[in-house]
């Protein structure tokens, strides 16, 4: 299939968001969780995740203010803090559903079962049931004014993994973990090691490690 | 493992980067190829693309100007143009070999073995050895001034996939594909599907599809 401007603007608006939302390959699944001034939690599930520098370590989030999204976006602004948590294989239903437009006063976690966490002095719930999870404090925000999405950038303040995920690199391993990948709106994939290399260099041939 | 902002600080700088940009789970692994004003071509492996809007099709890509991805930034910048192409699973060593700090008059195609393909009209070169490819036009700049770096936005004007890797519904899938999954900045991942959840809507519970 070949596909040129025209004929994406011409498609039928949920093939073309099935499209393009897959067209990037795999992405990231994870459960941002925020909590209001009255410590009532909101839980949702996002793909747009993005390592943005490791020192200090910052993560970037774009939100999209008009969807279900608007909820988390009005938590962090208001807390200045939310949560990151992995999605892994035994909760991929619960973790979807939490995209579901629940009116304000629901949090996903009552409505898909999973469990908060709260740890002292963090006004946003972790997930108890991920392997890996984080909280970050909100740093900075740029609005996208090409289509009015919102990029949040926040910095790792805490983070917690397995140690039998830890690499001897101090990497950690998601497939190890159990982390899910996601592709376009509705699949959640396993994963399988092909090949881990070593750092590039010019003058030496790809090696594997 | 339970990890600080202290904690974090004072971790050696290798060992941190391989931990931070090993947190967001799995990542895309997709080759963007440039060309400069004479045509010279540059290509280079990014994990930091991500999905913006459908309507208009857009993706963001966030460079670090003070790397290698500087060939890149001041191509597209120059051109306007610039591609995308998946790695797939028998392109991984030499994908990962444009990584490496090859001088700016060295073409990563010519160094690794990648074969340029270029379409009328466009300066900027797609991978002939990619299934699933597409053109992007510069539309937008945004300066992270957190940390340096720029997050470049661009409107999909061409794309072409593999019809076999094509859905009912629209989407690509990329695991038909043979597209591969990235974790940290090392590893190369196979996928398989866990499964595909129905449209999650507050009145049910969650379906597979």
């Amino acid at each position: 299939m070949q596909l040129r401007s025209p004929d994406i603007a011409a498609m039928e608006r949920r093939r073309r968001a099935a499209l393009i939302n897959s067209i990037t390959g795999f992405k990231s699944a994870n459960l941002v969780g925020t909590a209001d001034a009255d410590g009532k939690s909101n839980l949702a599930i996002m793909s747009s995740l993005l390592h943005l520098g490791s020192n200090p370590p910052l993560l970037a989030l774009v939100l999209r203010p008009d969807s279900v999204e608007r909820h988390t976006l009005d938590n962090l602004r208001a807390s200045g803090v939310y949560t990151v948590n992995h999605v892994h294989a035994d909760i991929i239903g619960a973790a979807h559903q939490t995209a579901a437009r629940y009116p304000r006063e629901v949090s996903e976690f009552a409505a898909t079962g999973l469990t908060e966490r709260w740890l002292d002095g963090v006004n946003a719930p972790l997930v108890a049931e991920a392997n890996i999870c984080m909280v970050l404090e909100l740093r900075e925000e740029h609005h996208l004014s090409i289509n009015g999405t919102q990029l949040v950038i926040g910095e790792i303040v805490y983070l917690e993994c397995p140690d039998s995920a830890l690499r001897d690199d101090g990497a950690i391993d998601p497939e190890i973990a159990g982390t899910v990948a996601l592709s376009g709106l509705d699949s959640y994939h396993a994963t399988r090691r092909l090949r881990r290399m070593a750092y590039a260099k010019p003058e030496l041939p790809p090696r594997e490690l």
